[in-house]
């Protein structure tokens, strides 16, 4: 297998081919088939993001896929970002419709006309709604799978409020559900950036991305926070009467969970050499149980094998996803396949285990066998859920903040970008100079220009000259290469 | 509200706008909006459908929405039954394409084409996949919410197998599933006809679906299993290779169980005069509980919200959707609409029961208070979830099983078919005369021929004639009105 550190693009390659996550041979160009192992992490995915949005109010719905492509033009930035890659149907059967409907890039134009319906009073206020589903972009960049396609999956949570101050703390929530999920229960590092004006959300006011590192030092970015103000509100007539009866816009905000560009995010952060590294939530089968034959299948049908049921069913009984291996090949040759799964517990069961109490464990992280007392099994297991999810987080975490760098002069910001990672810079940020020194950093050093960290409030020291242009700096801007 | 019995579609509408369970303004005619009470809903649907699919051994994988025209024409008959209804996608942006793409109606030809590429050997089989999605159909009969709609969800479960044989227990394991789930769970009635020859799947060689009957007496088709035997996998080369090392097509089969028109057979089958009745897995709020203050408001903010809350908490730490309702309402406001939304359990709070330790709980489907000891709420709560599921599905069943009459002539066949629900009849089935008897049926008394019964081999007796023509019957065919 291709090394993840010196050809991470061969070994992506590679890895969600030998995991079989997916197949590319569909033949719709740009269009991947999510095979069982990548579908069933996904879902898994899918859970958590649900249950941390419904704990913090949230409520599912599903609006069609399908919008006419009047409600597009309403929001006039919105439409210049979206109607050049949208998928048109144009008829059905031998009919042909009067209006092209669009099948959704993003759902706000189909969702904000029934939100001007459903709210009248501050009694429906706030209303949060999400929506887990996949979109459409006719993509004209390369495509990857699960980096990008033109079929993706995510969930968009669309909410309004009464004022702005409530938007503004939406916003925030966003970013500690990000938290809570992306990190902390798949081990996904990442920064929270303000874009800048000409990178925005088309429609929002304030676009706040989390941007996570793929393993060549290459930005990805994952959920994406938005404050879309009133500018939605006044296209689609979203109004509420308040305390004096009198109509106002309400606030809106617009989050997105992306599932499965989140998924190869996890593919690439965790995975090694070996194959994937899963943490249980999100693997196909959490705990594989290997029988050691003697020479020849020696021992087929007997104890060992009796042993490795009799595990499988415990384990199942537990409420675990266990498999035990029963298929043609050597102990060897399973032991590969079930790592480049990222199967998180292997259980090897040979004739010295079934004369013992103890078995051999070894999790996928770590690498190395242990014996346990199966009556401990369960104890082990549970513990080793919580051990190989803070293992991941913490080496992801170690890594990524070795990721951060900072420069002073164009030449330093290269060296940085060169090397992978982030490069803060001091940056004309808010000036109209923004701009056109983004795009020299783009066609100097095939740089982008993330924006600033939303966390703390950096500003430049005094004197500092932005490294492009070299007038007073105003920001500190985050430069990276990106996907 | 209208009254279920005598007007069931009026009730159908109320009851589906009442409880905000979709919304019909949607600017795309034949496309509804899911709103969250039916979203919770269809996902509980989807979370008893997917885990008995995969108990019997089903994997869940995503293919792409978009399937190329020329995808559609490998198999014929499936061409002709689809492409009528089958929305299209002619380009993106601004190019056109230079084949259309359907937006998939159902999935056989996106997906069997992988197959095709995925089995190669007796080891890959058998291959059981099934996909949780929505599809698109142009339908050209009226649209109804749940009922049908030009885009509706459900699962698909496709299969291949080596044997005829496997593939046929395959589709009795399917018929068992649906009773697991559909009857059991859901407490939704149904017989499975083996459909006619006039109205199989397109491309299958026999189509057997579960038939359950509206109120109103009309029949509503559920989920359907059909034996493709290798029509398929010929069109799309999708072969093994057997022992002797011969290529051999696959036998397949495929199984939808319906997701939004399955939630329309609970709607209507449960629901009464008040409101929806929804058992415990689909309810999205199980538990209300109403605080019954003193005249104009009196203890607002005391004892009893305090009670309230606390029950709230508790109820939701036993892992209950329990919700404590403090809205400005009349205590008999708040008890009607819960009733609406089919919440399972209510809890009633006034000052006795603060000072008592008993608590008052109504249970939907039953509807009289009761008085529990507040130390045994969980238990109650817990028997209360059984003993209201097994009430709906005996009462279910009852009334289903009322609706089955036997008719010997035309005459009586029409009564039955002006009563409602299900009439048997001697019939001419196999033979050539099938079709233009069924025609005249349909004709002549707005009836369909369902098929005939899977479950019992029902044969007619000696000297029995078809109803329609008086030839000699070769089958007891059920007839009945349908949506």
């Amino acid at each position: 297998m291709k090394a993840k550190k010196s050809d991470f693009s061969g070994w992506y390659t590679e890895i969600t081919a030998g995991a079989e996550l997916c197949d590319l041979r569909y033949n719709v160009k740009g269009m991947v088939v999510f095979r069982p192992n990548a579908t069933i992490a996904m879902k898994g995915m899918y859970r958590a993001w649900e249950r941390e949005l419904e704990a913090h109010g949230h409520l599912p719905a599903l609006f069609p896929a399908l919008i006419p492509e009047s409600n597009f033009t309403k929001e006039s930035e919105h439409v210049q970002g979206f109607v050049p890659e949208v998928f048109w149907v144009t008829g059905a059967g031998d009919a042909r419709f009067d209006e092209r409907l669009a099948l959704r890039p993003t759902s706000e134009t189909a969702m904000y006309q029934m939100y001007s319906l459903w709210i009248q009073g501050l009694k429906d206020l706030p209303l949060k709604i999400y929506q887990s589903c996949q979109v459409w972009r006719h993509e004209t960049k390369a495509t990857r799978p699960f980096i990008r396609s033109r079929e993706f999956y995510w969930i968009e949570a669309h909410d309004a409020f009464a004022t702005k101050e409530e938007a503004e703390e939406q916003v925030l929530e966003d970013m500690r559900m990000t938290e809570n999920v992306l990190h902390r229960q798949l081990g996904v590092p990442f920064l929270f950036f303000e874009r800048p004006e000409w990178d925005k959300f088309p429609g929002a006011i304030h676009t706040y991305a989390a941007d996570t590192l793929m393993p060549d030092g290459k930005v990805l970015q994952l959920p994406s926070t938005h404050l879309l103000g009133q500018n939605f509100a006044k296209s689609f007539d979203v109004k509420y009467q308040n305390e004096k009866g009198e109509k106002e816009f309400v606030w809106q905000t617009c989050y997105g969970p992306a599932i499965s560009r989140g998924f190869a995010a996890v593919i690439s952060v965790h995975g090694d050499d070996k194959g994937l590294v899963l943490p249980f939530a999100l693997a196909p089968v959490q705990v594989a149980i290997v029988p050691i034959l003697g020479k020849g299948g020696e021992g087929k049908g007997g104890k060992v094998e009796e042993k490795c049921r009799e595990l499988e069913g415990k384990l199942k009984a537990a409420g675990l996803r266990a498999k035990a291996d029963f298929s043609e090949a050597t102990p060897g040759f399973k032991y590969n396949r079930w790592e480049m799964l990222g199967v998180p517990v292997r259980i090897e069961v040979g004739a010295r285990e079934v004369e013992s109490d103890r078995l051999t464990v070894v999790r996928r992280d770590v690498g190395k066998r242990e014996q346990v007392v199966e009556a401990s099994l369960a104890a082990w297991i549970s513990s080793a859920e919580k051990e190989l999810l803070a293992s991941l987080v913490s080496k992801a975490d170690a890594w990524f903040n070795g990721m951060k760098r900072k420069a002073a002069s164009m030449q330093e910001l290269k060296k940085g970008l060169e090397a992978g990672g982030f490069t803060a810079v001091p940056f004309c940020c808010v000036e109209m100079g923004g701009k056109p020194c983004a795009d020299r950093v783009k066609e100097e050093l095939h740089g982008d220009v993330r924006g600033t960290l939303h966390s703390e409030k950096e500003k430049p020291g005094q004197g500092e000259k932005c490294v492009v242009c070299g007038k007073p700096a105003s920001c500190i801007a985050w430069v990276a290469r990106q996907y």
